[in-house]
């Protein structure tokens, strides 16, 4: 299967506040019909950097898409470079010119005379009509070294680009393409770091580049994604069979996702099948939980509400946490958090609570090494449990994390056999 | 002045629902230097890829910054691409490895096998500590063609970058480039939409190139940057006075912060200096407030605790908001909030108390519009008040407003006269 490479041209795009977006949607398009973007250029408005670039875009993808610097100004060097790069001329097209002043005229202005130069296409270049604008894509055929490429110019304005994309480039590009079919398998994993979690499944991908397997991290959240490409359904099922049952076997209750839904979600989902309702006491997170589990619409069905509670005093007069228990274990404990979702659940009648407590740093107040979380969870008959970890990161990514481990003991107790 | 190319690394940059936003920080950087960003590219993880994309950089630009690609596993291959593309060996470096070791001892955590593949650099590197993570940077100088080029290897997370280039790469960046001096000047603004803003201060500073300035905006929270170039301290100071005054002048209180300090180390230091306590009342924000104000380190000093009120029953049971006061009113009332915020500070025995409720959507539970949010604010010998707000933006959006909202409304109440 050919691999695409993306430019965008603008030197605008070179700025500290803008993005290339449209790159996004074509990528997008391009995965769909089994092309892989192997690399995405941002170039500015220089007839020389941006022929260069499509020289070089030219000697490792079969189709290269351009966008951006078709318009009518002097900075808009698209046309001259990509020409210069493929050693072909650029050549007036007196249909180009008709459907331009044709198009003024529809709009009842007047055509400047720098709109000519939109008249202009690459040799050899197919145009392509663009209704919703002046400027005319180009779709061109080329040969290097006995390979054949496409080149592609669209207009940089989103509206312009998709359309002229969806209507005149995938057709074509579909007739083109040998049938391929993209099968994908999607995890989210909780509870383990990255590297613990690429020396447990790397033996099961490493040997495969088909399917490719790309793995994100984020703090106590691993993204893993597989694809295969195949001929067929068929092909690209049995390629994904050869690593996702393994990974998934070593993976187990780690996984809490497979269709990308968040931690949050899929817990609010449990929730609702339950017809069960949740409440919190945060310490250290001071009220990361409960943003998280409200970050969902329509959690008002299971989240009741809950205390943040800062320090020992709010323990006891907002919770009704025992001093004697603060006192003897310290804030940081399991009996404290125990007692804390217990309290929790008694105050607010929700069936379940989560609570959390520990050092998040830089200083510890209790004497437990910065980093120490404990994690209690309590259930309307069920015998309240916590556990304490050791979290790693900074305050902010201690906090991150316990909020985290706070909701995946969460899911795990409501998936355990327990209930 | 030399120009720079920013290639970033990740197959995960590549899929259709990710942009790379590390480049938009360095160009912003390298521009304040006077450092024009010629191409930004972005890779895959693959090794040949990479090298060949590092050598094209170098064909053409004097600063090359690679970011990402620098983590524990297989797929991470800028280390290996780096020193292929320079003609390098990679060389283990033992003081990486003890630095390495020491970090993951002091988080108490085992490190892994494959940790040790960070402890390698490209030869003649000079590694760059990363006190925010565990991949170490690397800051190459090389020769090519008789003209000095600089490399630099940075991690991916945006926090780590961040930090990286701001401790390590710009003083080493300063030294190397052509004597100048730069001023700037940084504002925060709050409760302002970007576009009113920009309405307000553009016929300012549009008629200068020099200040340059960078409006760079997040929901409800805007950064102005104004950044004067001259040959002398004195030069660039007077170039700053042109426009900084009549900027500050036209914001007025809206500038919270000149030095770059967030609202809530804003507020915290007020309250500190005040000797004065805070709780909140939550509704729809559901623990974000609490959450933004406890991410300060040392915020026990002033921060008690609060309650989460998702729903009616939890705002009388919990907090004791009179059921008549929401039966009348709504629960996304000033009535309301008020009194969210009295009851809060009765319970908790704070100098102050701040309230969010509204509605977030998707869907309204009072009839209330989506995005009506109103703030309540109590203090100790104070009559509370509260204010309605028209918010803008998804559930996301009306959140993350409703939180900055709040904070800077009660910001302004601590800066008033009424204290």
């Amino acid at each position: 299967m050919p691999d695409a490479e993306i430019i965008a041209i603008g030197s605008e795009l070179l700025t500290a506040d803008k993005v290339d977006t449209n790159s996004l949607y074509l990528t997008d398009q391009l995965n769909a019909l089994g092309v892989e973007v192997r690399r995405k250029l941002v170039v500015g408005d220089d007839r020389a950097l941006v022929s260069e670039a499509v020289h070089q875009a030219l000697a490792g993808a079969e189709i290269v898409i351009i966008t951006g610097g078709l318009g009518p100004t002097e900075d808009d060097v698209t046309r001259d470079a990509v020409a210069d790069a493929l050693g072909r001329k650029l050549e007036f097209r007196e249909e180009l010119l008709g459907w331009l002043t044709e198009r003024f005229k529809r709009f009842n202005r007047p055509m400047a005379e720098n709109n000519k130069r939109q008249a202009y296409a690459v040799q050899g270049a197919e145009a392509l009509p663009n209704p919703r604008g002046t400027a005319p894509g180009q779709w061109i055929e080329t040969m290097v070294e006995s390979n054949g490429r496409v080149v592609m110019l669209l207009p940089g304005p989103p509206r312009e680009l998709k359309g002229m994309f969806a209507e005149e480039c995938l057709p074509r590009l579909t007739r083109r393409l040998p049938p391929q079919v993209i099968r994908t398998r999607f995890y989210r994993v909780a509870g383990m770091g990255e590297s613990d979690l690429d020396q447990l499944i790397s033996p099961v991908y490493k040997p495969f580049t088909n399917p490719v397997t790309t793995i994100l991290a984020g703090p106590g959240d691993i993204q893993i994604h597989l694809r295969a490409r195949g001929a067929t359904h068929e092909e690209a099922d049995g390629l994904l069979q050869q690593i996702a049952p393994e990974i998934e076997r070593l993976l187990g209750d780690r996984i809490y996702s497979r269709d990308g839904s968040s931690l949050e979600a899929v817990i609010g989902e449990r929730l609702r099948a339950l017809r069960a309702t949740l409440c919190v006491a945060e310490s250290c997170t001071g009220g990361w939980l409960g943003e998280r589990i409200t970050s969902i619409p329509g959690c008002s069905d299971y989240f009741l509400g809950g205390f943040l509670v800062y320090n020992d005093r709010m323990k006891t007069e907002l919770l009704g946490v025992d001093a004697g228990l603060l006192k003897i274990h310290t804030a940081v404990s399991e009996a404290v958090a125990c007692a804390m979702a217990e309290c929790a659940r008694a105050k607010t009648g929700a069936t379940f609570a989560v609570s959390i407590t520990g050092e998040a740093g830089p200083e510890s107040f209790t004497g437990a090494p910065v980093g120490t979380v404990v994690i209690g969870l309590a259930g309307a008959g069920l015998v309240p449990q916590a556990k304490t970890y050791s979290l790693f990161g900074d305050r902010n990514g201690i906090r991150t994390r316990a909020a985290q481990w706070a909701l995946d003991d969460l899911r795990r107790w409501l998936d355990s056999s327990a209930l």
